[in-house]
């Protein structure tokens, strides 16, 4: 809790306080100097954190604060279902512009909570300061392993399949306030198939499939056709092909995963996420590096995700 | 990790990276979606977050960068401390000016570092960020409980000593830079005798007995003459007497606990904490509310600290 707080954040402590019982896990929850849970089932402890800044991550004016939280809280969410993993509890610290901090602070708190919420994730902690500066808001996340363990960046193997939920791009017309994170999608596919290599799509697809690669010592083929592109991207008319949008857009926090060939067509055929359709974008190589595949010819990709047009 | 890392800041996570491998308890540590640690024990989890802001927390132009990383890692272990349990691992998640980032962050990290590693607390986990505003700085810290439990805010009794370690006042002069977090004095107390109730000193003296009162539904008595005074609040010079220093400002994150008198006179002959002076500054009254008792009487005293030169 606060080392600064004023008479007026010790209120919105209690206010935080009375929506955050102790229960179920929580054995003691906002109001002390830490929290305090159960963690005696002894599975493996994941812990995530995500600093949100005004005019950087969002723009407050635009956004208002309810989706602001959402974000703050759904961007951490994101990252614990890249691990396939449960979340457990939240910590959130904000600093708040001394005008009107109280308000934003509740309306944050309720957009944090929307989203906590829809996964069962009580938040448990916070610290609540003023100051002179923009808006900041911190979220922790703290999950844990299904008993299947985890799923890394690093266990992709050359002829895995390169895979996709939803569509991608053009998240900077809302998506990237308003998307929902595939924490229950990431356990069904984990439960479904072995999993050999998983991340959320948050610096963009080009620049994450990279990182997945990187980690894993191969490279990769994205085949332009096979990429779901969103109806956002499409639209975006800035000069940028909606495929490269689709390959460069940050923060569309689809989940990206490397699996065998075989499951791969199976999890095609079955389509075991509800309302959310699985697509196959590309595969995995020996060779390390980044390609575009594209009318059977294939060319460099940068992990911006800049496309030239091939001859 | 972050979602709006750039490339240069990629590299700082490969730099940070290097200096946590997976090692004991961390079986993931930075450079993945999330940390994942070893949860085996079945020990509670103890959680606990704090944002500090320059120009509020800090002012990085006189602190300088390495005390400022101290100071944020060391504001979670005290309230680690506050809880009697025991650091286990922390996240850490920075907001930096544009203007020199790279060398800022790395200064944040090693002064961050230097306490943990005091505390055998690894950095599991953060994320980067560049803004146009000020530093931000966040550490969550993750705890566990010892077999016997946390002390908790909420457990004085009337006749209760109340008792600090160490003295109090004129942190601003360093202190609230340069402090050692009380984490290894609160598992000694922890075990040489029953605590009822224990909060760190970071709001006020008064402030945070008060904290305690309400919580525990009591009233304390603070003895002006038995409080522990820093050479640094008597030679302050600013209009407010050394006990309005030892009793209003905060951040000087000693303990402030309470004991059952016969545990509290046992404290004070045995001085079970190697360095650190304890001391009885009061006790736990019946009637709720703050009294400051001064020369055989007694007047309220404000959680502020502010004090009237008693008739």
């Amino acid at each position: 809790m606060s080392t600064e707080e004023s008479r007026g954040e010790f209120a919105f402590i209690d206010w935080l306080r009375r929506r955050t019982p102790a229960a179920g896990r929580v054995l003691i929850g906002p109001g002390d100097d830490a929290a305090l849970l159960d963690w005696s089932g002894g599975a493996g402890l994941i812990a995530t954190t995500d600093m949100l800044l005004d005019g950087s991550c969002f723009v407050l004016a635009e956004a208002g604060p309810r989706r602001v939280g959402r974000k703050a809280m759904a961007v951490n969410l994101s990252d614990v279902a890249a691990m396939a993993a449960r979340p457990v509890a939240a910590l959130a610290s904000v600093g708040l512009p001394r005008q009107g901090g109280r308000i934003l602070a509740e309306e944050l708190y309720q957009g944090m909570r929307e989203v906590a919420d829809a996964f069962d994730t009580p938040i448990v902690g916070g610290d609540t300061n003023s100051w002179d500066g923009p808006l900041v808001i911190n979220v922790t996340l703290l999950g844990e392993a299904t008993p299947r363990g985890v799923v890394r960046r690093n266990g992709a193997r050359p002829g895995d399949w390169l895979m996709v939920t939803g569509s991608l791009g053009g998240s900077i017309l809302g998506k990237h306030l308003d998307f929902t994170p595939r924490v229950r999608e990431a356990l069904l596919l984990h439960e479904a198939v072995p999993l050999h290599a998983m991340i959320d799509v948050s610096d963009g697809l080009a620049a994450d499939v990279n990182h997945i690669c990187e980690e894993s010592g191969c490279g990769a083929v994205l085949y332009a056709e096979m990429i779901p592109i969103t109806e956002a991207a499409r639209g975006m008319n800035d000069g940028r092909s909606a495929l490269e949008h689709a390959l460069g857009d940050g923060e569309d926090f689809e989940l990206v995963f490397a699996v065998a060939a075989e499951d791969g067509r199976k999890l095609l055929e079955t389509q075991p996420v509800a309302g959310v359709t699985l697509a196959r974008i590309g595969e995995f190589v020996g060779e390390t590096g980044l390609w575009l595949g594209e009318g059977g010819g294939r060319q460099t990709l940068p992990p911006e995700g800049y496309v030239h047009a091939l001859e």
